[in-house]
């Protein structure tokens, strides 16, 4: 985890729901450096140590940051749970759909979300998020992308539909603006997260379940996209790619529900715990 | 300029065509830090200084990286020259197309592009580029976006067109390869570019003119894009923005022309430089 004010958060590794050990002063940040130098693996044994001498800290009201510092890019596979595409109207894919959203969209698990100025049609997406651990180019097997994948996260990829669709033609228009992409509270490491193929997710709005999904239905599941990316593009250590949303967003309704300033969202998923936003009006 | 191996390029300021001075001493890199810091502002006495001391080196030799380091984003204005939107068969857009390449695409302007694996369809886009100098949000008026323009470049917006067009949906699919960003070889700051809304633009391929255009046919100039950007997302220092290509891109031909390895580019840009790229065989 990543805590502290914005900007300025300090690298943490969560013992239990209390408690932490206190690593900035081994890595400054969990970024591309981090990642790339091996930092998980050489972060086991001190802390390790720091939790058997009893090193530990309480979160007590600390602001919990986006788990990874700032990522050279932040990929987006869309329409990726067959009901999902679906309530869009769209064709299942025959092979994932890429965008982006600007890397300094990510925010922390419960930091407000901010309604862009113009924004006439904002949307939550509850997403796996999948963080890699190493440079990564043509990956042969599903296998060589697992050991690429440093851990997973809860996303949200917040999205404003009509710069997204009505606007000119391709969706990172609808997808960048500051604050869309709440992720957190946990990087959770694969050695951790049980079968990342069957793991439940959900939203609700204002305390009304909005999305129930589960990743067994994913059309394209982790180990899958981050092979096939790696055909496309350079993934670099902590990049972020979130995996696609399953049904239930605003979009999806009869008639479609927008998110308004004073609007909470909470979503979670399975093991990776569950954060909490405010909707708050325009700059 | 940044000179040196690729990356390990030290910042340096051109003088004349084979001057330069070294202001490694001052500032690591020209990166996002350097000109939210207004490094731009800062050198201009020290250089200034070394130069009246004739404290002079000389190129002779050494590779060209491109002008910035690895940018926070690249974004990219899709079909930004009325006669090129008419050559790929669609229509003028209404508003700036955005699109976007991984960051790590960038490279120096004589660096070698390297044919992605499954590369069918190699294109490419001589564009006038565009150095955002600092965070940059909901600019009102062109002039604030032209004080939030650090400086122009030349660039080469290759493109895999079957990636870009038959894989899925959108864009960044195929323009995101490794080496699919050349850059440079100078960052030309506004007060010595005249007017950018009156440069012509060349490429070759094999010594063959195949592209000619002068950005005063852009749809949407420099400042309208970034004032027009602003208002989605966040611009940081550094950033770079691509602002479409004009006519006469491989797709463009009848039959379409697509590069293959051993082919040679040649593309500039009036008073900002040009480029050589190699094209190689994938890895």
């Amino acid at each position: 985890m990543r805590i502290g004010a914005p900007g300025a958060e300090k690298p943490v590794i969560r013992v239990d729901e209390s408690h932490y050990v206190d690593v900035s002063d081994l890595t400054p940040d969990f970024d591309e450096k981090f990642f790339a130098t091996g930092g998980l693996d050489l972060l086991a044994a001190p802390v390790a140590d720091r939790v058997a001498r009893g090193e530990l800290h309480s979160f007590a009201g600390e602001r919990i940051g986006a788990p990874i510092g700032r990522p050279h890019q932040i990929l987006c596979v869309g329409l990726n749970y067959s009901d999902h595409a679906a309530e869009t109207g769209q064709a299942v894919p025959d092979e994932p759909i890429l965008f982006t959203k600007s890397p300094n969209t990510l925010v922390g698990p419960n930091d407000d979300v901010r309604v862009p100025r113009g924004s006439t049609k904002l949307d939550w997406e509850v997403e796996l998020g999948i963080v890699i651990g190493r440079r990564a180019s043509y990956l042969d097997t599903a296998e060589e992308a697992a050991e690429a994948i440093a851990g997973y996260l809860v996303v949200n990829d917040v999205s404003e539909r009509s710069f997204q669709l009505e606007r000119g033609g391709q969706w990172a228009k609808g997808k960048s603006a500051e604050t869309f992409n709440p992720a957190g509270p946990w990087l959770v490491t694969p050695d951790e997260i049980g079968d990342v193929r069957d793991l439940g997710l959900w939203l609700d709005v204002n305390g009304v379940r909005r999305q129930t999904g589960n990743t067994k239905t994913m059309i394209f599941d982790p180990f899958f996209i981050v092979r096939y990316l790696s055909q496309f593009l350079v993934l670099e250590p902590g990049d972020l790619i979130n995996t696609g949303t399953p049904p239930g967003v605003g979009m999806g309704h009869t008639p479609p529900i927008w998110l308004k300033p004073g609007d909470a969202m909470e979503l979670g998923i399975d093991g990776l715990g569950s954060q909490r936003q405010r909707v708050v009006a325009p700059r």
